[in-house]
């Protein structure tokens, strides 16, 4: 229920602004005894970050996470983990011209609506900045979810603007472009794409999809703590999403139900248009989620806005943006599921006990 | 986090199975003065009924409600608001050959594997009779949502199966017809096709939109407490749902920024493309949210499955069941629309005070 | 957070005013598979019953408990389980003539200054039959906290007015006489002071105590999540309790550190100063906890108050009260105890897993 | 429910150990608009400091406060508020002795057996220090509170081992002597014993009373959302506390109704033994709160105590202790006052709204 914090059991409390002196955050109720070290956190970090390609924002964060609590001799001790990164490439000049805007498409407007007040550099609480300790933060419970049960979590690109990735053909591939594409036959394409989008000064939106394998039946619980309710949450609080399915989604709508209900025999299941969850419990198999993500808002590009008088103004955007937001989600999706999962099997363990996941 | 509560400060908790001897909910943090009667209730009710049209469930419940507790000489008093509905129309006969059986696609299979035991009667707590809580506690937040802010809830069946409803033709259609259709001239198509479905045998999904208008601009809070993240879980957690989209939604990953940004004039914004939601916050336009129902699992056409033991088996499901679960989520989806925006303007009011909404 | 929800894990919600229709309460987040009748819970219901002796409020409920849902075959299943107990002897006659008057000592005033409307009727929500129901959802909680773990809880009445009861001589004594008190030869003591007390028309204050042994080492958390705070919350959430002591409590100030510091050898702790809690977590040791309730306010001697116009009137209560409320307080405190312990043993299980109380 | 959360509305999550590099604390749902600096903070926090006289513990903190989050030009934004203060005088080698002893009457042994693992410096999380983070929270609540409604809190010394503070003389002598005593001619006595126990190697409890002024009526709310309720929690996470009462407290067992009740006139109450909370809601009276702390259980005494390993060992505690951890309470349970009051007047309004207080 606080604003600024995700999870039931396994809480994440994250704080800072895009332009403060540091973001950070606070785990609540993880485990003891995980061994994790800060370097295996900023690996994750990094696969996020900006400033690494051609294709995304230009801000350089070096992301030197500090552990500041909750660690002791290398391994969490069952008391709050706080971690602390200082912001170090803000620029808030950028921002000066828009202090008194309201940036359509953009936080500036209901945030300003809401407080009376906002911290109009880089976006303040409302940038993208924010998902950093989110990746932070699913970095422990991705760990602890592939120790425990073996749980891996992969995401992927799925669709950039008009081009849909429409296999995975290589898993391998995800990491080794900037895009987070499975199929390298579409990487060109999607650089060509990007530079002329980049050039245009124009933005785009993208569908990153995400999939968890070897998750236990039994994760989640009615009627309101369904896993997937809390996935839908989970994924449309990251910046900018728009929609989310799990399994198959909105095609579900035109499907029949001999065709859509997953039928089974002693092997297991026949298909997966549930995508891994039924009545709300995992069902065993892979949890798969689509999310969508808008084009980014602030663009060089001009358009009709208010200031904070309610004047009509032109507004244009300086400061460095991603020209395709979803291009950087992979992660953070990732880092979602993560927490949704973790946050679950503390549930679950806790309602059914020692008896759980035997 | 209580798995059968939904809200934060306005909660609501509901309870019952399908097959018990009765339903109900508790309401929890309702404002005090609120003038509402059993009738009005039930009026509500009415709209989510089975066995008013051949095209839904025959099971026929009355529905008549009584009110427990919280109210006084006809208005609410500030404590806990319990209602309760008797089920009057089980036929729980029906189930006895699938008591030990899984039904594919259907919450059996992981309810047993998650608790170890099931009320297998009409779906025991995975039946969607639990939703008519829903709509009832939601009669409540209509009515105060209404006289305080003005605000207005109408939700519409956008499609069925293969059948699009492209436009709202007429909005005082929609409670006219036993499809929540707005275009009366699809009405004949949607029941020509409803009834070579059920002749058939098998089922479809259905995409359903909700509208909420005079909606105040500053509802919601960053980064988790984000009014279109709360919506995501809120519709997710209705029986069926299997994604969920907030304006643009999925179509948002192929348009630019250009298109999606809602530009802003002195007399407003000049698109809806947002869905009334920026950053997590309301801005005072029309909130549009569109969720997809999968097909009904329960099928009389036989299919391979599992009973309890692992063997595999043909599994046939008797019973009463609705061909398509989308057509009655309309008064549902208003319904929890209606909590969620409820639980979001007292949450506003305990932050921001009397300057709230003024 | 819920007003009328207790608890985090093991939540119960509890419905019902006085001398509305019905009290009842939802149980969310029961393990499955306990084995429990509404008999059993009926036990535990006529222990803080009134109308049994002479010595409490003459008020005749049969509180026939109706277990209305989550329940299957004998065992709970995983589900809301909700519990209802219909009212049966109210007679709200009696406070015709305090409808507008506030009694002093009473919610009356700080409820109509809140909400600006009261149910008038036995106290309304206020009252002490709202207590029925934490007993009710406490013996659920005491049969499976005994079942796992030998868990055993009892209260007794240390003080009744002037007259301490210095030692518990009997166990076997505290539920053979109407004021739970474990010393015999005190009984014709307490008879003799209330029957004075009663024609009198005066009421008078109690301390109860309670136990809980066999609690294992570990439950609790800091620095919020703490075994004693929510104990001491617990407690003085009871109507009429105002002050709740952990162990030495109060003495705890007079004591020398080397006296209250409880030494331990390889047999065990040395003394229990601490009430078996060190740090917020259990410390293996019984667990004491002991709560002050004030005397009754509801009396037939006149005193001076006003009416809700803001006029000073005397004011006389008719109705049936008990002339000391602590005597029926025993079960209630050892109901408490017992919706702490459970809670906290989900808890402790969500966070330490399967390796917890091996 | 956050085992490092505290508040339900208005949050506060605190980290950090005792000898870690820095303690430190979220406050989530905080206004936007209060105008508050690190100045301020500080001033606050330096009442609870160590080391500012003979009779705390020599440790020297300078308690530099950092506000990371939350404020922009000087005001809090409503956006998540992080402070972090550096420990800077931590003296981890006098812990070195009994990394692996269990002190009697300390967390040590809990926190073990709770997590398997434990930061054995300084206490790790379970240290004093923690309250740090309670005080600097609490200083924004006090402010607004006071500038809002004019709510004044105020703390004093009760009473120190065998000597009573029997009434308070002058509320000016509380901040002038460094046992926050109200009665000036007491203080010498408290020096001399205080002087006295120091040289003794022992250590003593003390009872610590706080107000709260001009609190409205209607705070709090039936039936575990009690603002008393609350209080007993709040005041009993206090390391060291071992008891709690609101008004009468436990005087109330041997009170007659006739007495405890506070008759109410034209011009108000008559008396107040309720301590301002009828029915778990203010009544507009002072809050009176009375809260035991336990004298320290850390003595160069030697004493008897188990290692890890089970051996009984003579335990001798080094490092710098309070000799009575009661003398530097006083902030601290303000702190909690004046977060518990915060956090229902938000409760309050958002089921209130704008009527509220009026």
């Amino acid at each position: 229920m606080s604003h600024n914090r995700f999870g039931h059991l396994f809480t994440v409390t994250t704080f800072g602004e895009s332009h403060g002196p540091a973001i950070g955050c606070v785990i609540d109720g993880c485990p003891p005894g995980i061994e994790i070290t800060a370097e295996e956190i900023k690996a994750e970090l990094e696969r996020r970050a900006t400033g690494k390609s051609r294709h995304t924002s230009q801000r350089r964060e070096k992301d030197d996470v500090q552990i500041v609590s909750g660690m002791f001799e290398g391994q969490t001790t069952g008391t709050a983990i706080a971690m602390v990164i200082e912001n170090t490439d803000a620029r808030s000049r950028d921002y000066n011209e828009i202090k008194s805007q309201f940036r359509p498409g953009h936080a500036d407007y209901t945030y300003f609506k809401k407080y009376g007040v906002r911290d109009y550099r880089g976006g303040g609480r409302s940038s993208a900045r924010e998902t950093t300790m989110r990746v932070a933060a699913g970095a422990i419970a991705r760990k602890w979810l592939n120790q425990e049960f073996g749980i891996s979590i992969q995401g992927w690109l799925a669709q950039l603007g008009p081009h849909r990735v429409d296999a995975v053909r290589e898993w391998s591939t995800v990491d080794e472009n900037p895009f987070f594409c499975p199929d390298p036959s579409m990487v060109p394409v999607l650089e060509n794409y990007m530079d002329a989008l980049r050039k245009s000064g124009d933005s785009v939106g993208a569908r990153v999809n995400v999939v968890a394998r070897n998750v236990p039946a039994g994760l989640g619980a009615p009627v309101y703590g369904k896993l997937d309710a809390d996935l839908a949450a989970a994924m449309m609080s990251i910046n900018a999403a728009k929609g989310v399915e799990v399994g198959a989604g909105f095609d579900s709508v035109a499907q029949m139900g001999t065709e859509h209900r997953d039928e089974m025999t002693s092997d297991g299941f026949l298909s997966n248009h549930a995508g891994g969850v039924l009545g709300g419990i995992s069902s065993g198999q892979d949890i798969v989620v689509s999310t969508a993500f808008k084009p980014t808002s602030s663009l060089r590009l001009p358009c009709r806005g208010l200031d904070v008088d309610g004047n009509e103004v032109e507004i244009v955007t300086k400061g460095r943006h991603d020209p395709c937001v979803g291009i950087r989600a992979t992660p953070i999706v990732e880092a979602m599921m993560a927490l949704v999962l973790m946050d679950h099997v503390l549930r679950h363990r806790a309602q059914m006990g020692c008896e759980a996941f035997v």
